[in-house]
């Protein structure tokens, strides 16, 4: 039972590797009438292709989407939307190695203990590449949500010992983020962090770091009270990008730390609260202020130098992955990060519509 | 849409209020053989219930499971184990205030926003009092883990500023878990975190913390690569619990700060690897080490003193929460932790047989 | 995976079987605001209830349906409604005989095939008692029909070979249908359907009949275009009752013999068709026209005759099959048969909310 | 909600319509391991193609599968199987008349009431073109229901007035099938019906017809016992297809007529039943027996003579539908509905599965 599918009501199923002719993605359950192009799709697109700097991979991807079905005179009509992403310049020879050889930090090894075998040229499935799919369907939920007012955005907050001190994430604007390649809105932050990508890239390592996700204008009253509450659905989503380590919203770990009488936000006349420490969601429903979370994504698995490892046969040896890779992944995380925090709010938008009776 | 299900093939469907007759809970997908009688529901039941220390609120909920259906001649016989679970002492006159104020982090307002007028006569279907039936069907859960091996423990490793160093999870037993009120396995930081807790309590405050949670013996393999991955579910299964305000696997959040070649885990002869800074998920699928994640707990939003709020109607006033209240929640939240690592764990245990072919 | 939900948006699962405690059943996404007590599922339930004529068994259930959640001060309150059952009188001792010996047309064969054992007490899981949860969700389902104008009403069109000519579904009252213990609303043909039921039960057999099911008031465009069309949604509900062993809507079978030009309905202005071949569904989706379709329900397969069988371990036996068996299964399918097609239309009511764009 | 996916375990997700550039069919859950390529779907297909004969339309479709996913050195590698069709000659000036009138039959004026716009095209997503995804898919399953033995056949029983007796349906062979173009088995049957449908299209009108399904070598424990049994998720997967206006198994709508001493089936040693009067399932589940059931084809709605409807604001007219239609649903029905029949099976065979405990 594969899990190629996400969301209830706006349901995105991928399929793809990354060697192969190209991905399939098709979102059923998106309502008719939203103007929609290919054109609409490339912007986040972009922000997410590899060779966008030198902090990033140089694999040129081409990344154009066809979409195939679902939209009708220039608008959604209410079927499918079908789209598709040839895969162009696959360099299948650069992944020779790992034919027989387990990369460290990889699904290498998970995934032949799962099928007894795999695709071995390139991360098959778990390649990120899988997420050109998910960022043209989060263009796609970011499109519904700014019919209802709601923009969600994403920046990089952390890299390695760097970090940046955003207070107001709804003061964050799309071109602060885009204004330097490592998707910081603090210059100074910004800055170092891009000094820390490259000399880490010139040590034949990588580094880790934060992004920090909010949507602002999120209506009150969207997620469910049990098992679906809005941060576990977040939760889930972001978690299953590749790479994403751990997850908080709110205060988050900080909150281990802290006494209720620091921790509760007041209610004050509005309604609103006069804080937003609970990340703008109690009792796992939205409050109406900020959605606001984080998540930790881990140094790039992929390193230009050897390391110890084991054939396929148990044997051990070292490995050289070859291949480029970028030696810091939050850059391109933001916009992947983006479109999963989209998804999920479509999703409960959408969900929401059942809460009060017909007639 | 109200999402009161969890789980794809072992689906768990809860019911009911802290304030009504009581709980209803059916597994469905439980596979037939397994033998089953509610005196193996009662041990965890006892962890999670209120009441055991002075650390945890004196609230004397009865949590009597009463099975009526799905077990037959003391095994399950593949139809839903439907499970009761009766109300007793409520004191609803001890949430009389709330009736017109919203509790500050509580899901009072959310409630409110979401349909229009709620239960106001105790936190409703936000009630932790839902978890019973989360950990009477983890019960479940360990039972079937139990045949093929997998042992789920949890335990407190943080309660405000006391942290507890736990080298090895693989080595705490439950009674060493059990061995004091605060479930932290360590005896000198429980003794100090105990301490605190009744500081706190005193002090008329809460405090939050972390608990970690350890799955031993899962096998390499479950998980699936996409949006169901391992980790993605798990972390929707703990944040889906009350006051869950973060989720890290591995190395976590710490991952952030640390370059490729000092997060990797190099593979040695086994197959397996010298370390478990992956907490045993590799692209989602468990690769055979302990599956080790960690969770942060905020602070009881409910603490005896009086805070800032509003009313429905948006007039500033204050608000005395009454009632009985864990100052710390963590203690008790490690058997509702457990029991949703276990039911991730089934859940996928059962997928995973869809992963080769019949015939 | 054992498939005890019915339903995308407004699900309901069962658990129970007919010698244990009792049934519960979760109607989970029952919209909030709606007024429901125990009362208004009352009148079903009876209709469905055994013993209410000669003609049907004579069993007593007890059939009290108590209301454990989702209803707050007489009103839906958006959380899960949850129902519980309690079993009677039960004459276990009646049903001896079948623990050994496979009835004719029963599953008790192929439970044991399915699990390699089955609870032999009753028909366990298959026990048409499973339908109080059914009945009693199908009434609150009703309750929503109501306020948009939409009424179901089912009725028996034929006993073995005895048809009664219904030209109108629509003109068909719960009056008429319940003047008699058939539930034929044509006075002669249930007269004399009666007279053959009673015949046949006198000669210790059973009789198949058809039900006629009818909705009057569904709006245009419920129904979703592939898979999930609304006959196909109606199909699986209707045949998923235990002795239905076809369906057809419209024209239905006698379609076969018929050139499009006879089968075609002519659009007329209002916008409506001159005439309702199409039994209100075109391409899968309601036309506005009355939805009508047909059930054929096999003759009960428990006779109080001996019949030819074997033993769980292939010996040649006879069985006589004990207990109170309705003659013809008919009068009482006509509530179940009505609460399946009110589940699936307002579960299309709900997903149709998701066919237009928020904002 | 739009449901264009198919199946819980071996989940058709399906997108496109017949005037767009194609469609996309997503097979998640197919198991790694499965021999496959695009020539094993391609009979399958060319059974479906408009254009085999006089008595099926002279369309032109290519209907050539591009595998994009999911199969990795000629194996299914246990990720999702992409399968694309690019749609060739679409002549979309012959649909012109219908942009603003409404063909009967059709579903052009549900589409507009549910969306308030449609595709005027062509049938949009309610084409049967579609079906080439549903056919590629269940070629699929059908390779995975030969690995255990199930084989499934489906041929023509009806045209119109004329009737084919078809008493062995495990003795029908493909070839018998294939012999002739309306893929009826019995050659003097066959020949009437393909004169009565020449007859037809000479007088510009369709004709409607049953089409029998079986399937030989099911295992017995196949179905679920509540709302997923067997007949149900088959009544469903049929009624799903455009024009199917009925379905039944076994005794099927005979049964109303008879009484219980007529419809058992005696149990004998084996264990099986002397006779199939149950269509190979009781109490919804497979019994080991074929396992048969047949489905009611209205004629076909378009026709090519002028006849009585409404334009899109209500005014009288007349519509004199073009294109090339099949004057016979029937032959082209036939792989159709065995695809319909293999992916619930295969379904099914996966779920069952989960009957046995782990470990």
């Amino acid at each position: 039972m594969a899990g190629n599918t996400f969301g209830k009501l706006f349901r995105v199923t991928t399929a793809g590797v990354s060697h192969g002719p190209g991905y399939l993605c098709i979102i059923d359950g998106c309502p008719a009438g939203l103007e929609l192009s290919a054109d609409d799709l490339l912007p986040d697109l972009a922000r997410r292709r590899p060779g966008q700097s030198k902090l990033t991979t140089q694999r040129d991807e081409a990344d154009a989407p066809e979409i195939w079905s679902g939209v009708f005179e220039g608008k959604t009509d209410g079927t499918p939307v079908g789209i598709l992403f040839r895969n162009g310049d696959q360099r299948s020879a650069d992944y020779g190695d790992i034919r027989d050889k387990y990369r460290p930090g990889h699904a290498d090894f998970t995934f032949d203990a799962k099928w007894g075998f795999r695709d071995y040229r390139g991360g098959g499935r778990s390649s990120a590449r899988e997420t050109v799919c998910r960022v043209a369907a989060g263009a796609v939920a970011k499109k519904i949500l700014a019919r209802v007012g709601v923009r969600v955005i994403a920046y990089v907050t952390r890299v390695g010992g760097v970090t940046a001190d955003v207070p107001d994430p709804t003061a964050v604007t799309l071109e602060q983020v885009e204004a330097n390649p490592v998707r910081c809105p603090v210059p100074a932050a910004a800055a170092a962090m891009a000094e820390l990508i490259d000399a880490v890239r010139k040590d034949r390592d990588s580094v880790g770091g934060v992004c920090e996700l909010a949507a602002v204008g999120v209506p009150a009253g969207l997620g469910e009270p049990v098992f679906d509450k809005l941060k576990a659905d977040l939760g889930k989503a972001l978690l299953s990008l590749p790479a994403v380590v751990g997850f908080e919203y709110g205060n988050g770990f900080a909150a281990a730390g802290l006494r209720g009488s620091e921790n509760n936000d007041a209610f004050v006349p509005g309604v609103t609260t006069e804080t937003n420490r609970h990340g703008g969601m109690l009792g796992g429903i939205s409050s109406g202020l900020p959605v606001v979370c984080r998540v930790a994504v881990k140094p790039t698995s992929s390193i230009p130098r050897a390391q110890k490892t084991v054939t396929r046969s148990g044997e051990p040896t070292e490995i050289l992955v070859k291949g480029r890779h970028d030696p810091c992944l939050l850059p391109r995380f933001v916009p992947m990060g983006e479109a999963m925090v989209a998804l999920v709010l479509v999703d409960h938008l959408l969900r929401a519509r059942a809460d009060r009776l017909p007639g």
